[in-house]
């Protein structure tokens, strides 16, 4: 009898890791393959960073809610946060769509506009795609493109025990800011009759469906002299990706519950909805902030700093991955980052 | 009232004509954007290449006859055709796809098990990708790298005027292998007990199942000392690609039909089909040949040469684009490449 292996027993980063184990790298110009938010090829004089991006109707966006031409824009935005998280400077990008004939060319033109809005806004080059028919919605594939100084790379891989955690902006945001839509699209269905109650939510609307990428953190870095030692965006919740960071540098971590950076709405609506606003900031996604370790030896350039926060340090790998509340108990982080697989 | 334009209208290269006209290259790295094989992106000492494909199940390709381990194998040649089609080296990919839980780790791994075959025969490594979940069938993206000189590179706008027009391998086999295999589905969805009937068919459905990209032809150019004035590879057929090259090079061209290579099994299967042998290497797709130009100083190192065939040349633009037939007419062309969107 056929072996049959559910994918939902698996999780997405099992299954990448699964698909690609037979793999090799065998030219010369491939730096780094899968395990980071790019792939590295060696050019020459400068690495280039390339990573690439599938997004789905009804699994990674829900058109009766979200603009479509906003969806162009995040579609891209998500893609250079990965690029700015190997410490590197986007330059261009493809765009392939497969599309089933529920849209229009009016449609797709509106999400073309979001999606040459941010090319603009981030000076990056639309170079290539792909059109093709789906039978049933709208598929968004983006391939993005950086370079990156060879001394200037930032891998997951290169923080060290001590070396300070810091997150730019502010975390929870773009979660809240979805548990809000969700439930205006509630009410709709229930009562179409019904006017939505945006008022006093445009920070967390606005995080949700049109986040920027933090290529602004990249710039502020390189002019404060600051290398971080290991980097990841955060696209699937700050635990998730803390976890990643520790994997793959051998290292544990102490987060610091307390010193989460959180806006007001944010806090103001988690506790309208009756959820914990940390566990929003420790475990919603799509933040797309930049996540990073610094040495300790720049402390000082950082402390204090408007647009990042010193919420943790790595510790030994024996001592495990810990967030430590407000009471000062420690305790062990499991990624609940979202898991296409799980519905 | 809203505007509501039909996909169907347009075809796929109206489509993405329109969708990426608004867009322009600042990135000093990007040397060619959409509307070549791949976009062009300048590496200080060298060119590199980078071409993206979106296969769609149901669209793209039909499970129900194709085994998903050909359909890895498929996906990556299909897109490393392209790298070629530049006279470049492919070097990596990046795959990306949507599954829904309708296929098991193990259908997934059989995909890879393919994907992997073809790295390796072409020495390509896969370097990146993203997996996620779909609601409906498979979506595979592949994104492919290479690199060329800078005096090397190939694009389809450098042919002039009394070029020749020069074809690798046979063309029309992939499009005969697919009559035959639909013609099976048939038989089986009408009659599950009727064994197929595949005997003396084994190259045209391994040119369909199983096509290969022209490394070889790349290599063997550059020994040979022939650097294309013009190339693309033929995936929608040889007149759709014929014209895509007069068209960007400002040309016209006389495609002589008594030249045109084709297969004794393609021939045979044809005039099975009651179909006109040379009708299905104009239009058949899915050949995975190199349709290029070349100069007519260098007809002597070409002439006679077992895997390519000289079929015809560029004319004056005023010209047109005509295949003369064996009675000495001309014809002029009419694309009928594959367009998805006309179902």
């Amino acid at each position: 009898m056929e072996n049959r292996t559910e994918l939902e027993n698996l999780g997405e980063f099992g299954l990448i890791d699964k698909l690609t184990e037979g793999f090799e790298l065998n030219q010369p110009s491939s730096i780094k393959g899968v395990g980071d938010d790019a792939a590295v090829i060696d050019c020459g004089d400068h690495y280039q960073v390339v990573s690439t991006d599938m997004l789905v109707e009804g699994v990674h966006f829900d058109l009766s809610y979200v603009p479509i031409q906003h969806l162009g824009y995040k579609a891209v935005v998500v893609n250079l946060s990965d690029i700015y998280a190997m410490n590197a400077e986007a330059t261009q990008i493809t765009v392939s769509i497969a599309v089933s004939n529920r849209f229009s060319l009016e449609a797709l033109e509106e999400l073309y506009a979001g999606i040459n809005r941010a090319c603009k806004l981030y000076n990056v080059d639309l170079v290539g795609g792909d059109t093709t028919s789906s039978l049933s919605g709208l598929v968004i594939s983006i391939t993005a493109i950086g370079v990156v100084g060879k001394d200037q790379i930032a891998y997951r891989s290169g923080g060290k025990e001590n070396d300070l955690l810091v997150v730019s902006g502010n975390l929870g945001a773009a979660f809240m800011g979805l548990q809000v839509l969700e439930r205006e699209k509630q009410i709709f269905l229930e009562n179409p009759e019904i006017q939505p109650m945006l008022e006093g939510v445009d920070y967390i609307l606005e995080r949700q469906l049109k986040p920027e990428a933090r290529k602004d953190i990249i710039h502020y870095l390189n002019d404060l002299g600051v290398l971080p030692t290991s980097m990841i965006d955060i696209s699937d919740g700050l635990v998730s990706e803390v976890m990643h960071l520790c994997k793959a540098s051998g290292v544990g971590c102490a987060i610091y519950d307390e010193k989460l950076p959180i806006d007001h709405e944010t806090h103001r609506v988690a506790r309208d909805f009756e959820l914990d606003p940390s566990t929003c900031a420790l475990n919603g996604g799509e933040d797309y902030e930049l996540l990073f370790s610094i040495k300790q030896a720049d402390f000082e350039k950082v402390k204090g700093n408007e647009f990042m926060t010193i919420i943790g340090h790595f510790t030994d790998k024996g001592s495990g991955m810990n967030v430590i509340d407000r009471s000062g108990v420690s305790i062990e982080m499991k990624a609940q980052g979202w898991n296409h697989f799980n519905g």
